[in-house]
């Protein structure tokens, strides 16, 4: 072991450290090795940090164990469920030397009550395995999930606030029940009843007394280490719908449209209004059939590849979910309002399916794909490949997560889009998240977007934009800037990207709905009294900081 | 001064202190003198506390004035918004010697945004206030209410998680956005955004970094001095439903049924499901036309008053709201699962209107009640009192404030049910609350009820109960001690029954919703551990203690 620390450098003073927890988790759970922490300093942004360590926990007692000890020997813990938050940090910790705990080897399904439709996990359970299990043992229930990676964790999204699709897509408002490791190595529950006792730990979220769930969301407060997940009953009937808009001055209208209908109760899901950069992240790549001389599209170029594939200036999928009369009652709705402004195209179970089986006949890899191409692009006007996303945002829509979506990731990668295991990281692809949030309107909505635009068009990047509906009253407009890792400038450009967007954003009064590793220490800086609050609460549980310090400007 | 100070025997102590209140606030807006402060310290309950003053802050920068007098002075302050929290303790502090802040001078109603359905408002803000406001500006918005008294405070029955009626019922949900007073005297914004400038403020409840505001419910963490509500857009079409059981031994099946409508949104609104006895201690009451000898009705007596006014066993009111479409197909699915277990009847705004103008023609006060009483009994089978509370029904469920539903606490008072200027403290009404949450199954309702019933029989009380649909997985079991406030003996029994079904409850696991102030220094000393982690809170905002001390165990 000595000779091993040595010859990777690490300090002395860490020997005995990774002794310690190599005894409380077991030898085989602890990474130490320069070789094997390096990539845990790694994201598709080009932030990046020097792990000590990297250890991988299997229970509650073991955290403790961990906590106690950072406690004595005053280090850093830095805590990740499965470390699959791409774009933001997935593992990387804030500062070097910090041991970072991956919390993957923690997925029990604790349990599921169908009657009630929730289930209560641990944080290494990802939408995919939530998932598959409910539908094994056929519980009628339906998980959200992200468009994100399958193997992301239900627990660790919702603690970032994450945005689902359904009407259960508020993550962290459908969390209901915590179990929580405190900075001084205590277990706690909330919900204010008698631990362990409360009837309604995870049927009713604001416990009595103080509700507390919230300070352990975005932040350092806490590890949680087993949560109450609301899941939504199978309904009668499910359509889904993809809508396109015509005419991109139609824009505001459509904003203005989408407030309305949420908040009458008709829009329900967590609609992504996506642009057509967006959609070309996922159809093709750079280093593919999309061959580009400059950093990013001309407009022309732009065009041409849109009316290729078939790609609309702006479009979203949502679902509809009820009785057969309320889905034929919102479904009328829906027609009446977005008729005039695009194209409105409803998807059954039965329509998912025959579009999945003419692909498996027709589509890529197949003997007809070749001669089927043009003849589909003629009768639908639409490309093969926005045909394969329609099985796929039907299924999001129920709650089956898939890799499909991730696959934008790869728009300048060196690497091939892979057909799965997709892995970003691994991959070398270079992908920064950046999400303001702002009120639904038109208004506000452009005043984002026209700060946004000339700032990517002056640093050479496609403008990629998913608008995600987060409430009735709110959007997130999420931007991703894709960029080349291997390109040093490009890379260099990307950075000083995000933190012009941050500074302007801000300055204009829209706050982040959830922000990166590279940006945390800063995230509180407009707002001091609230930094300075959160400080007393995170120096009253936590007087050592050995929780991820500096996470969201705590510690 | 002085000579009024020893004349009242308070002590020379806090003489120079009520001199400064007087300085910040104005001489006009303390009260000290017994006679004045006396009434401050009572309630419905048998609970009293006598307290040092009453102060009447008029803007936020006199509270901070307020706050650091306390911290210099070592004070305490109990605050309260318009002081109408009737049986959970309205203004009465949990300690003697304790100085009331009341905040019904701070009644501004700061802005409505109409396109964004959401409002911002003081505490002094009452739902008639603000409903009339929305109404006389012709904006297209129904706020929610509850069916305590229209000069509650729509901010301080937030904070006490109260609950309305309406979609929007979740009244701490729909805050969204507070500007707090620390104990430090320092103001805050929640939200995380740059302070005072984050455009979602009143828009994105999580804001960014830990979401704090849900540490000021319940609690004494700070003085909420502006929050925003979010309001719902007039929808298209409204009907309103009143539900009768036939059956009583069909309660367990409707209890279900409930939790399957409300899961698959069918049902959105509250509902309340009341028994009996709250239609009863509506309808009539003890010195009033319902005469008994005992302490509480005799089973033959309820029966008989049940036929006399056309009450069923349990029975709950609720709304649609939406597009003509969607309110058809709730009504569908409605009749299809409740026709069978009892009597299902939809009020339209019509219906509503032709009852009230009916109930003017033959109502109390009317020439021609006499002789319609009976005809109306016979033809709908139901007493005019009954038919009176039809468009109260409807009224409420469109977020209309009425004082009509308050009338119950009259039940064993000796005043007559006023009609109108309902005030139980003043009119000496005996009444205590009780709320256990329960998840939504027959079985916790059940077993609840199983063990609240026989504690209320053995202390010789009517048993009222009412269901309070929280959310899809969570009921409120609404309990209420009516008792004779004059009767010593009975007052002491109405007390020790509170304590018994307090205890037996959460031995079981059942927590409060919400409790009452004669039990607040007790309700977490069945969670240690969350108790010491908010203590810990407590103590680094608030070291001096001087925020409401022992407020749901804080401090």
């Amino acid at each position: 072991m000595k000779s091993t620390l040595e010859q990777e450098s690490h300090s002395n003073r860490f020997e005995p450290v990774i002794e310690r927890l190599k005894q409380i988790v077991g030898e085989s759970y602890v990474l130490e090795k320069l070789d094997e922490v390096e990539s845990y300093g790694k994201d598709t942004t080009p932030f990046r940090k020097r792990p000590l360590a990297v250890v991988f926990p299997g229970t509650t007692e073991e955290i403790q164990e961990l906590v106690f000890l950072a406690n004595k020997e005053k280090l850093s813990l830095w805590t990740v469920s499965n470390g699959k938050n791409w774009g933001y940090g997935a593992t990387v910790p804030l500062r070097d030397e910090t041991i970072i705990l991956v919390l993957e080897r923690m997925n029990k399904i604790v349990a599921v009550d169908e009657q009630l439709a929730y289930a209560v996990i641990e944080p290494g359970v990802s939408y995919a395995q939530l998932n598959l299990y409910i539908k094994e043992k056929g519980y009628k229930l339906w998980c959200d999930t992200t468009d994100g990676p399958p193997g992301g964790s239900v627990i660790g999204n919702a603690l970032e606030r994450g945005i689902g699709e359904t009407p259960y897509g508020d993550h962290f408002g459908n969390l209901c029940g915590l179990e929580v490791v405190l900075p001084n190595g205590e277990v706690m529950q909330t919900g204010g009843g008698a631990s362990g006792l409360s009837k309604t730990w995870n049927t009713y979220k604001w416990g009595t007394g103080p509700y507390l769930e919230g300070i352990f969301s975005q932040s350092n407060l806490g590890i949680v280490t087993k949560a109450g997940i609301w899941l939504m009953p199978e309904p009668e009937v499910f359509v889904s719908y993809v809508f396109e808009l015509t005419d991109e001055r139609d824009f505001p209208s459509l904003i203005e449209m989408i407030r309305r209908l949420a908040l009458q109760g008709v829009v329900q899901t967590k609609l992504h209004l996506i642009n057509d950069i967006v959609e070309l992240a996922l159809m093709t790549q750079y280093s593919g059939e999309l061959l580009t001389e400059g950093d990013c599209l001309t407009l022309d170029h732009k065009i041409k590849l849109c009316k290729q594939f078939g790609i609309a200036c702006w479009s979203f999928a949502g679902g509809i979910y009820g009785s057969a009369q309320r889905v034929a009652a919102d479904q009328t709705v829906l027609k009446k309002e977005l008729a005039p402004f695009g194209k409105l195209t409803f998807i059954t179970d039965a329509k998912a399916w025959q579009t999945e089986n003419l692909l498996k006949l027709i589509g890529p890899g197949s003997l007809f794909n070749g001669i089927c191409k043009d003849a589909i692009r003629q009768i639908f006007g639409k490309s093969i490949e926005l045909l394969e996303a329609v099985p796929k945002i039907h299924a999001i829509l129920k709650g089956n997560p898939t890799e499909y979506f991730v696959r934008h990731a790869y728009f300048k990668s060196q690497v091939k889009k892979p057909d799965n295991d997709i892995d970003p990281v691994r991959d070398q692809c270079g992908l920064i998240w950046f999400a303001p949030v702002a009120p639904l309107t038109s208004k506000h909505v452009t005043e984002v977007l026209n700060l946004c635009k000339p700032l990517f068009e002056e640093a050479n990047f496609d403008f990629y934009v998913a608008l995600l509906l987060t409430n009735p009253r709110s959007i997130v407009i999420l931007l991703s800037i894709l960029y080349q890792k291997e390109n040093e400038a490009e890379s260099i450009r990307a950075q000083a990207l995000y933190e012009k967007l941050c500074a302007v954003t801000e300055a204009h009064g829209y706050q982040q709905y959830r922000t990166g590793v590279a940006y945390m220490d800063r995230i509180m800086n407009r707002s001091p009294k609230y930094k300075e609050i959160v400080n007393l609460i995170k120096t009253a549980l936590d007087p050592n900081n050995i929780l991820a310090p500096g996470r969201y400007g705590l510690g």
